[in-house]
């Protein structure tokens, strides 16, 4: 038995230092695009992964910790993975949010990484859903992936949830902000948090406006929460799961899983094809820096010249035969 | 002649029509990730690109306004090309802005175009590039490119500027959202916008800390500016050339358009093999969407069986010989 699969075992069996080691692996070798070497890894999943994004300052650690205990009082263990803003300049509040989710530190059931994005776009689009993944493989059954912010990285992190929760609070900026991202085509779920202060009417208001004219089936469920007193938390934490076993029963969940998994082989093929052009014939590479040829032109001879998948042979090359 | 080639001729000669239908083609093709079939187009450029971003709110478009007629009065011909959030919940405001743009509607010398974002981050980054070439070709040699908010989109549709101006205003907020998006690490001058507000010392003194803690060379200039009443951005104008020039003479300017150039060719690449990956072994790819094949093995299937470049013939083919 390899050294990870013997951490594999141990994580199973609760042991949290084991399964941050796994992710710390995980993280390191799916962002440099290398084979994670876990056995079974590529095909388990946690039975419901909740996405939950929205604007700074909308509450979400707090909601997300609320949440984490409603599902433990219902039995599910429960993974969290926060993706954040590593500036230092961000940290203090950000930090506050998580060291508030440490009322579940000493609960052998509940897992929580941070991991950050600073610089590395394309390396979380990687490691997420591998570090999900891994979470489902060692016994977290609800894992929640959580963003700060409603950006382009957010929108296809989350895009690794089965159900995702949009969080919003009372006030027009937000939904501006939402919709912009286009995180109002993914959400599944709406939480008008801070429910407690002006705007809420209208807010709601306007977001049911914005859904009449969309058309997400099933359509997306407003509710509202004040996540500081717990308001609301409870039937939000029950929605989440009904929605993903609704999504199931009518085949949803199984195009988005596709889709995802499509997603993901994109991503090898892409990180492969590049890598490999970008090794390719450097006469055309100068060519292209001194914009001597057009894109289409150079894309052809790189193309051409490129052994697309090494080891595998070079596209037409005469030692075929 | 083509009919293309004619408008070109009319578009130089200063008939705004004929950008204006040149600009929609271009769009339209670059979209479809089709040629442009435009002579010369790839190697033209403005002689400033100039990319404007900053939080919604911070007065861009104003800022915009105000740099486009002190360009005009230094005898610049001005393009400017607007990115615009398309949703119809955002568009008050925006459209607003756009029509404060119209100061210059009656000036054969400036042309103000708005692209929109709505689900089409892909279509930006190859449509944005080609349109800002064409101003050049035809003649405007002072491009700007204008960005609502400072997401991912932003970062990437701005890369493609020569000299990037981020606008915040006092208040700390701006600042974190900004450099959670990287958009601190494409800076090349800062302006502090709406100076005339409380709270401009504190986050002239954080952006001071925050410039302090990269390396970026030369270190952006922190300059002030009241849009509404003009103050300041005269001397925004002035810096902007400047540092085009600091840019260029230092050799930054050449090896930035060359990571541009390298960019394009690869965002062709990527659309032409995933697009042939799709179109291969569809056992692979139902494979993929049962979870029975590992992202890695899928991908290696995918590149042996592509034909990578269409019209090329397929890599390794029998038919080769």
């Amino acid at each position: 038995m390899s050294d990870l699969e013997e951490l594999v075992g141990r994580a199973r069996a609760g042991d949290r230092g084991a399964t941050a080691r796994l992710i710390s692996v995980v993280e390191r070798r799916a962002g440099a695009g290398e084979p994670i070497g876990i056995a079974d890894l590529w095909s388990a999943r946690p039975r419901v992964v909740v996405g939950v994004t929205g604007s700074p300052g909308a509450g979400k650690s707090t909601l997300v910790d609320r949440l984490v205990g409603a599902w433990r009082t219902r039995g599910h263990r429960v993974g969290v993975v926060a993706v954040d803003p590593s500036s230092p300049f961000s940290g203090g509040a950000i930090l506050g949010d998580r060291v508030r989710m440490q009322g579940h530190t000493h609960d052998p059931d509940v897992f929580i990484r941070s991991v950050a994005t600073r610089g590395a776009l394309g390396g979380l689009a990687r490691s997420v859903p591998e570090i999900v993944r891994l979470l489902g493989l060692v016994g977290y059954d609800l894992v929640v992936i959580e963003t700060v912010g409603v950006g382009q990285v957010e929108v296809e992190v989350v895009g690794e949830a089965d159900v995702t929760v949009v969080v919003i609070t009372p006030g027009w900026g937000d939904a501006i902000q939402a919709n912009k991202a286009g995180i109002m085509e993914i959400a599944d779920l709406f939480v008008i948090n801070k429910a407690d202060r002006a705007g809420l009417a209208e807010t709601r208001r306007d977001l049911v406006a914005m859904l009449d004219l969309g058309h997400r089936e099933p359509r997306p469920p407003i509710l509202e929460t004040v996540a500081t007193s717990g308001e609301g938390t409870d039937a939000v934490a029950e929605a989440v799961v009904a929605l993903a076993a609704e999504l199931d029963d009518r085949g949803i969940l199984k195009s988005r899983v596709a889709a995802r998994r499509r997603r993901a082989v994109e991503r090898v093929i892409v990180d492969r094809v590049l890598r490999a052009a970008a090794d390719a014939d450097q006469a055309v590479w100068a060519q292209v820096e001194a914009g001597t040829v057009d894109p289409g032109a150079a894309a052809d001879a790189l193309l051409d010249a490129l052994e697309i998948a090494p080891g595998h042979g070079a596209r037409g090359g005469s030692s075929d035969e």
